[in-house]
């Protein structure tokens, strides 16, 4: 065995997962085995991670003492189950599901926005939802210049971020709507294809989605400012790859567009691209999937308020969205060391 | 030739000219003649107005005094050229290109929200750009109960804003990408098909597309108030036809969600579709396309703000948004008789 880390990827078969075994294979943590791991029903299916090919093994068997860190993408439900018990064997779980994100005493963390929270971390560490990763790591510089009154944000989301059947479905019913036939849909949903859908996770009692809600409270809790004022709209839209946010915010002190443009572009996670021409700004579809970076554009002040300013703000959200955050706590743990241990 | 107008549609074999032919034949506008008219290249085409077939005439060699009302959809140039003849041959010209909106002197007309302002034309009367006119349709009712300080607006627009080239173009880019072809594109735009793009007509000056800009001007000209500030991100989707739009608005007065839901049940216009469950709110593709109404739903108290309100406004752009609005208009004026002749 290589000296370096063992490292679990838990719902291994899953659109993040597979990510997460892509980006793995990329990145410079030092690597000594890795596990894929799923359901039953997927267990024993092959996987890919560089150049290797791996077997599926079953979540529920498995024995996490024979891995130090845990990169899971499987449901709250699952990581509720297996996370204490990867724990209790010494692994650290860096979870993508929404379990641990809202507790108090576990981290939430975006690598290039509060790299610091690792340290506290009691072996889980959550990863935050897509759409607020990618809209703090565009938010944090401004933030740090000039302070944040309020934030309004109006979410683009393609269907990868509810996983790989949304994925299909999205392909099937555009195909059949194309070729004349009635869209396939379930559970009372409107259809995915040529369309625009407000309606991400459950509804809570306030009017907001949870995936609404989630931008709200992630953000406050990643930028350790609770007195941020966020409005949020989660609109899924027909994209396979990458989401977009409109973003409208105010800032407490006064930042011009080409000041704010000046930040961006020596933002750690950050690509701007800002022309006003035909192209002259990131979409998801043909900048930022596949992708590592945030992108944003169309950087201009806000005329319906003094301190306002408005971004386009593109990544992908199955890379810097879920898996490839995961891969970077990880990479800040182990170059912190802290609370993992290492097979020599 | 029966009692009742005779109305020339300019710009007949387009995606909008085409809708006015078919709202024409639908409305209690009584009608003596029908005129299809249409550039040099598309002359001698035939069009459907209700059960009659027309053959398009063309629009440089037509007499306008054959004409009470000009329902006009061609290109801003377009409308330069032939309106000024027209109102000079007696005919009213409702317009539905930008060339006139921005006249002080041009009244600007949802007949929903400021039917009176058709009374001081001079011949021609504008129709507002699509996305302006459903947005207004759902902020005049909460305007007129509470007062309007700010509007937030992101949209999410349909392909048929921009003509049936761009319509076949999405299926076509479409299509090519679901059989793994690539997509094909022009002039630097980037591809319609699964993306976002946030470029609706040319940039301005100050960092907004002239899309954005027109939502600013047309909204504060329509409602009479100048002192609404308004912010717009107006972004095309692969939707064919209807536009939706996440609007966050600061009213004057508190109106809280119940309060807004029940002026917007009975506003005209509206249709209120509102619950929280899937499917429990308006769509593009599953309500509004080939639908008359302004459909409003996700209508929340905004809790960045005490008196903000949030709300998804969906209607057909083509429709509503363009030929139905400029047959209202006509309605409107042939109901009052003002500075309209009728064919007896």
């Amino acid at each position: 065995m290589a000296a370096g880390y063992r490292v679990a990827v838990v719902g291994a078969t899953g659109v993040v997962g597979e990510a997460m075994l892509e980006i793995l294979a990329e990145s410079a943590l030092p690597l000594a085995e890795v596990f894929a791991l799923a359901s039953e029903r997927s267990a024993g299916e092959t996987v890919h991670c560089g150049g290797a090919e791996l077997r599926v093994g079953e979540l529920a068997k498995f024995d996490f003492s024979r891995a130090d860190i845990a990169l899971s993408s499987a449901g709250a439900t699952v990581s509720a189950e297996f996370a204490p018990r990867a724990v209790g064997a010494g692994c650290v779980v860096i979870d993508n599901s929404s379990q641990f994100r809202y507790d108090r005493e576990i981290p939430l963390v975006v690598p290039e926005v509060n790299p610091h929270a690792v340290a506290g971390h009691r072996g889980i560490i959550a990863n935050p939802n897509c759409s607020t990763i990618q809209l703090v790591v565009a938010l944090k510089p401004l933030y740090d210049a000039a302070g944040l009154a309020r934030v309004n944000v109006c979410t683009y989301q393609s269907v990868s971020g509810a996983g790989r059947r949304a994925v299909t479905e999205l392909a099937e019913q555009s195909a059949a709507l194309l070729n004349g036939r009635p869209a396939q849909t379930s559970g009372g949903a409107k259809q995915a294809a040529f369309n625009a859908v407000p309606h991400i996770d459950v509804f809570q009692d306030n009017g907001y989605t949870r995936e609404e809600m989630k931008i709200v409270w992630e953000t406050r809790k990643i930028l350790e400012d609770e007195t941020i004022r966020i409005n949020a709209t989660a609109v899924r839209v027909p994209v396979f790859y990458g989401h977009s946010e409109a973003v409208h915010l105010e800032t407490r002190d006064k930042l011009s567009a080409a000041e704010a443009l000046e930040i961006l572009a020596g933002a750690p996670g950050v690509s701007v691209i800002d022309e006003h021409k035909p192209g002259g700004y990131p979409t998801a579809a043909s900048d930022a999937a596949n992708r590592n970076q945030v992108f944003v554009g169309r950087v201009r002040e806000d005329i319906s308020h003094p301190n306002g300013l408005n971004l386009w703000v593109v990544s992908d959200n199955v890379r810097k969205g879920a898996a490839l955050n995961s891969v970077q706590i990880a990479e800040v743990l182990a170059g912190e060391g802290v609370g993992l241990r290492k097979t020599a």
